[in-house]
């Protein structure tokens, strides 16, 4: 296979050109037509983010925007359309888009791209509803896959029987750090995901981090406010390839957990103001409803399904401090 | 209707809360839907455009280019995905992206937005099969409107009816300025595109541009060179909804147009070399296969569907220099 090719930044415009590259641009299409039939055969209603925002465009990684001068406003890059996604549960059961998200990260290796395409979604209804959406919209990609290039996918290391093959395992943080010899608080490194996932067999939620590690939206355990209602979804050769939570519905938690966050501490040192949220948390005072959402990495799935080493080998175009194209 | 509130930019988090605001975005949803079966039906394979990229990814317009840092690199928000998608004919017979194109006009009106959602393909053949999938796809659009949000678009002055009820109409550039009493390499005003539209009763192709005021790889045609192959789409409410055109396949001819255009001239005063155009070159002298492509802008087709006086109206997060969310 040629796709060797494809881990190197350079002569790109070549690397792309070869047949092996044809059969992964197939399975990348067959893959996003598989989240499609997924949304639209569970009534979720596609929406557009916007692609220039405030600081409400940020995930937890503020230090990582990318800054756009807008005619003497500072605007960013979005990280995830998350936030304006919630703001319209009050008018859609479901909703979802496809945004690129961006992370001006300077080390990007081969499991991080600059940009990537995020498949996200948020629905009403609380954690109980959140891990089988997540394994829905996944095996319909990957059974899309299957359906649609089951000979391409021959050609490759591919993971799609392990996705298909059962229900995705569950583990909770805890219980990961206590396996893997680490301390509370700690992150996972790629490294611990591939060991957990390689266990399991299959894909893996880890669910229920604790609060600091995670965005400030997500909802705190009611019954152990030390954890959020949180899913790091896990898939062989990629790692971390999907984000989720319940969203906090506590007006008042809500808005404690934003000024203590870290994100805010730095959004203050820089002058940003809370008043800057001030959209989010009139949504959630005035229309009080229990949902939750995820960020799906396209090209993290791509990578897993396709089995492939690098990230820089499921994208045609991949945006690294070291490549523009 | 409340749709009035949404040619407002303030208060927008209120304003998209209404229930007319819901069946917009259903209609909206349908017609992305529409767009994706199409091209899913039709054998086009969707890839990735990048969406930080080199010069490459401006379209005529390189003096409205959001530049962006990128680790030592001038970076730009691209406009278009159309070299990029046309990288990969060599490989595949046809293909499509939904990108963001990102126009820094200072003055966007009711018409325009900094940002919107193109989809845009390429595809092997010349000409006489570039406008018949133009308007396969607008009217797969409409008719997935039409099928999934009939109630909806009942509560709109849409122009579903015009659009589905026969072919659209076409007219060359020549004959439209001499309609219009324009002289020859005038552009349209919007006020013009109206009265074309609204005389022809449904939508209208105006083809073969003169090649000053088009974009630099639009092929000549080669029994009148004095124009390009091209045809923008226009329709009911927005006006030019689409452009596209035959891309130039004679490697000597594209340099010498390459050189000569206006985008070009513009560049090279700010230093940029033609360097930054030949993997795009090399791709044309080393795989010539004549193909064409098109450009639609999804917010102006929703526009019109939905029968709106502002685009402003169809999108819930337009970013325009009065607005960012």
């Amino acid at each position: 296979m040629s796709l060797e090719a494809l881990k190197n930044l350079e002569n790109r415009f070549e690397s792309i050109c070869s047949r092996e590259v044809a059969a992964l641009d197939r399975v990348n299409a067959a893959l996003m037509a598989g989240a499609y039939e997924y949304f639209l055969g569970n009534g979720f209603v596609w929406v557009e983010t916007p692609m220039l925002t405030r600081v409400t465009g940020s995930c937890e990684n503020v230090d990582t925007l990318y800054s756009v001068q807008h005619f003497g406003t500072q605007a960013y890059l979005p990280q995830t359309g998350q936030l304006y996604l919630e703001a319209k549960i009050p008018l859609h059961d479901k909703v979802w888009t496809v945004m690129t998200s961006s992370r001006a990260e300077p080390c990007t290796d081969h499991r991080h791209l600059n940009q990537f395409s995020l498949v996200e979604f948020e629905r009403r209804g609380d954690f109980s509803v959140l891990l089988p959406t997540i394994e829905g919209v996944v095996k319909s990609m990957v059974s899309s896959a299957v359906k649609k290039c089951g000979d391409e996918l021959n050609s490759f290391n591919s993971s799609a029987k392990e996705c298909l093959k059962g229900g995705f395992a569950r583990m909770t943080y805890e219980k990961a750090v206590g396996k893997l010899g680490l301390e509370w608080g700690d992150d996972f490194k790629h490294e611990h995901e591939l060991a957990l996932v390689n266990e399991a067999g299959r894909p893996l939620f880890i669910t229920h981090y604790p609060q600091e590690i995670k965005f400030f939206n997500m909802r705190l355990n009611r019954e152990d406010d030390r954890v959020v209602n949180s899913a790091d979804l896990i898939m062989p050769f990629s790692g971390e390839s999907a984000g989720s939570a319940e969203r906090e519905d506590d007006y008042d938690v809500l808005v404690k957990r934003l000024k203590q966050s870290r994100m805010f501490s730095i959004l203050s040192q820089r002058g940003v103001s809370i008043n800057e949220f001030n959209d989010y948390l009139n949504l959630v005072r005035n229309h009080r409803l229990l949902h939750c959402g995820a960020g799906i990495g396209f090209n993290r799935v791509s990578q897993s399904v396709l089995g492939l080493e690098s990230i820089r080998q499921a994208t045609n175009y991949p945006v690294t401090a070291q490549s523009l194209y």
